[in-house]
């Protein structure tokens, strides 16, 4: 079972590195990491360097595609060989999925129209854009399209497909290998819940970005 | 504030990747990636690489360091110059920290003597050996050394982390930023929680390794 995770430069490391953790778990997975063009892909924040070892060519019909988010999306969003090679890739895979901003890509790639949709909360009502619906909502399936809301949300999301793919108990035998047994010390990690003031703050930070 | 994240061959990316994406936020930061020879290093499965860009002498007195884990841990006990790294940044720094079985390397360095500790939930008895105190929660704090247990445990290791030295608000405002809020599709996290018979799979896999 072929894995293609899409890279970029400034994508952000834990939408891909979470869901790689689990997929990679899958006995029959070939997790390929793949970019336009080949060689270490810079992190937003400059310190951290994941390596894409793959060209588009070289992975031309994977099972599972992973798209990332980040701030590197925007200029993804207006990159045509990435686009054509997420709608290519997007005829013959059993499932396409994103995390955070990454369902922008799919998006712009146009394959979300019609579709129910997530994103960081941040973002998600920017799907609209795209003929998608956005949801609320932490990891949203339509058909075969799954995606993930903000960044941690990978996590989630792949255990949840790993569920649909190989059943439930692999899917719990790769959440206890990996721990998953989140005890978040605060109780802030979705705008519903988080203080009024620190929502806002990041409103306003993302707003003049 | 110079955080030090500790690369070797064969370690567990989310790891290093979760708390990365957390204790790169703070405003002040530098996040070096630092191994004994830097340049690319393999993870666990083959298919993903992270690249260190420092060498230990480049990185000298970091005020954090995170040691990962993976099953490249195995090959960095043996390691004197990694384990002579750990003990002199352990002087200066104002926090150790570890992931999974990352706290095996803090104990072999020879910094847990009588220390209360936690490691992946597979290992965390093993602490013994280290003069080490195991104990079974999720992030263990003693004096300056916290310690993670297994993978995903790094993302609520940073987040406490960053409650202790910069307040709870802005590890909240971190928290709404990677919209932590987990929602795992099964509860099988814990060897508490996760079905019996899944339970001693992953105990006799371990025993075989």
């Amino acid at each position: 079972m072929e894995i293609a995770i899409l890279l970029f430069d400034d994508l952000t490391a834990l939408d891909a590195v979470g869901p790689y953790e689990v997929l990679k778990l899958i006995p029959e997975a070939k997790v390929r990491f793949v970019a336009r063009e080949p060689g270490p892909k810079r992190m937003n924040g400059g310190s951290l360097s994941l390596v894409a070892d793959c060209s588009f060519h070289q992975v031309q019909s994977p099972e599972i595609v992973l798209i990332p988010g980040g701030p590197g999306v925007s200029s993804v969003l207006s990159d045509p060989p990435t686009l054509d090679w997420v709608r290519a890739v997007h005829k013959t895979s059993r499932w396409m999925t994103s995390v955070c901003t990454g369902s922008r890509i799919l998006g712009a790639a146009g394959i979300l129209r019609g579709v129910k949709a997530t994103s960081h909360w941040l973002t998600v009502d920017s799907l609209r854009e795209y003929g998608a619906e956005p949801v609320h909502e932490r990891v949203v399936r339509d058909g075969k399209i799954i995606t993930a809301a903000g960044v941690s949300a990978g996590i989630d999301m792949a255990l949840t497909l790993v569920g649909i793919e190989c059943g439930e108990q692999r899917a719990q035998a790769f959440q206890l290998a990996i721990e998953y047994d989140p005890q978040p010390p605060f109780n802030a990690g979705s705008p519903d819940k988080a203080p009024k003031g620190i929502v806002e703050l990041l409103r306003s930070r993302a707003r003049t970005k």
